[in-house]
């Protein structure tokens, strides 16, 4: 399967790390030594979750490879739903009118890209559909404690949409060589690690260390399995993005994997953790980048926990 | 696709509609002669949908066709989650400790059943997987403002899980004949007709007589669908299960499709509407009276919307 076009949203108020040093009392210098966020997006009244996957979906479709009527599937992904009954996805397809096709709604935290995507592979294996719609968004603020001294200063918001087809469409396309997906909720932490309880508290993370422990052992892990998939080797590979929790988490993955600094794509420090978007979003600030030929990794892991890695070959 | 054996949970809290009298001064006579339903259950302290979910899957584990570590993929489906990030797909897996499937949910709200199990098709389809446990679980208790008069009364707590294999397993199986769903978020008035906004407000319905309306025709349309996919008429359904949402549509779909009552399968009466896990229930609930040979058709609608059918072949 193939990526056709790829585009992102971001809400236009910049909330820079003085806000959390007049909020907290957390200096600037120590945020982005711990997390390496310089700033976060953050939505504004009347923007939410589906608003902005529907604001993605409108950039990627100006000057599309194709006709929207011609897409017959779209999935959503969210950790931070506005409506959990009218998904993100069903406010897509009530914005595009494009009626009778499947629709749904996929979490699996900030690992949740890959496994939307995988859900689209699905389709297309069962001859279900041909062109999908992937929409990705996380409104961490709607959610979010932001006198939370632990976690408040990391979360932003954004989202990102990408048309998905079966064949390849045109020469511009990023083809799918590979993915996998993995939910590892089976670690001791992994039900209280980082959690989101709509009706008791917002977004936590209590055990942060062992999020961060499983995070660089996982994604390394699901990238060389992907890679050894494929027959590829470190060398072969232009780029890595990694799920954006954390700079560190970034580093420490790519000093596992032997991949040097210059290859690593991040969007952290200007967006901070924008969950399951995140990846999405870089591949979208970055498609200008690419060059024919060039082989990416993107990799993922989240809350819950989760795991998952796609080839990508441009 | 099989389904090898199917269970379920119900929280044994039991509300009757004096409750709902006592409460909101309405009748037991006007809830039953608008709704169908007599009493619903409700989870008690420390109860919610991932646990629900749990207590499903340790029902379906007695005596299961095969060992818990054959299953090679967890989908569930809620719209009322405990935990969006710890989703009780997550729940399900680190209860079961089987590591490094694919692990994820989904929500298309009451219709997410369905979805959940033709995501699981696109994973066998793709061989990805062969032995799947579907968790369906809803919480509705958790969101529900009782107080609402207009749709306070009509929601119920409970669960479901079943094992589904790409081979027959036995001969007790029930084979999964055919599967559609689809969106139908493109109505004027399907992003505001019934929603839970988690952080605004719980669950609503101001728009119910629109959901009656679109329900009543999109559950007998997508089943002529599908029976005539299969080359089957009405004649040869011995059982219909639709989405227990309300008694008087499951009435009017019978009505519509020709369906006499002795065919039609209800929970709601003793439940409500238990969301993306009442049909399961029924199911489950109603196993021991099918008979070799019999098919039935299970067929849902959801807030959003959306709708499916499935085509059982006992």
């Amino acid at each position: 399967m193939f990526i056709n076009k790829i585009s992102h949203y971001l809400p236009s108020e910049v909330i820079g790390n003085e806000y959390f040093t007049k909020l907290n009392n957390l200096s600037s210098d120590w945020i982005i030594a711990r997390t390496g966020i310089h700033e976060r997006r953050r939505t504004s009244e009347g923007e939410n979750t589906s608003t902005m996957a529907v604001d993605a979906v409108e950039i990627l479709l100006k000057d599309a490879p194709y006709s929207k009527n011609e897409i017959d599937l779209i999935v959503g992904a969210t950790y931070t739903p506005y409506d959990t009954i009218v998904t993100l996805a069903h406010a897509v397809q009530h914005a595009l009118q494009i009626p009778d096709i499947p629709v749904v709604s996929v979490s699996s935290a900030c690992s949740s890209l890959l496994n939307a995507i995988e859900v689209v592979q699905g389709y297309f294996a069962m001859n279900k559909a041909t062109k999908a719609l992937v929409v990705v968004s996380d409104n961490n603020s709607a959610y979010n404690n932001e006198t939370d001294t632990v976690s408040g200063h990391l979360w932003g918001d954004g989202a990102s949409a990408m048309l998905i087809s079966k064949k390849r469409q045109s020469e511009q396309d990023i083809f799918i060589r590979d993915l996998k997906t993995g939910g590892a909720a089976t670690h001791e932490k992994a039900m209280e690690a980082v959690v989101l309880r709509p009706n008791t508290r917002g977004v936590v993370m209590p055990y942060g260390r062992d999020v961060f422990i499983h995070a660089c052992t996982y994604m390394p892990k699901v990238s060389q399995e992907v890679l050894q998939r494929c027959g590829l080797g470190i060398e072969d590979i232009s780029y890595i993005i990694p799920h954006q929790a954390n700079h560190r988490i970034s580093l420490n993955i790519i000093g596992t994997m032997g991949i040097p600094e210059e290859k690593l794509i991040s969007n952290i420090q200007e967006l901070g953790n924008t969950g399951c978007a995140g990846c999405a979003i870089a591949l979208s600030e970055n498609r200008h980048r690419f060059k024919k030929g060039e082989k990416l990794i993107v990799t993922v892991f989240g809350g819950g926990y989760s795991y998952g890695a796609m080839l990508l070959e441009v």
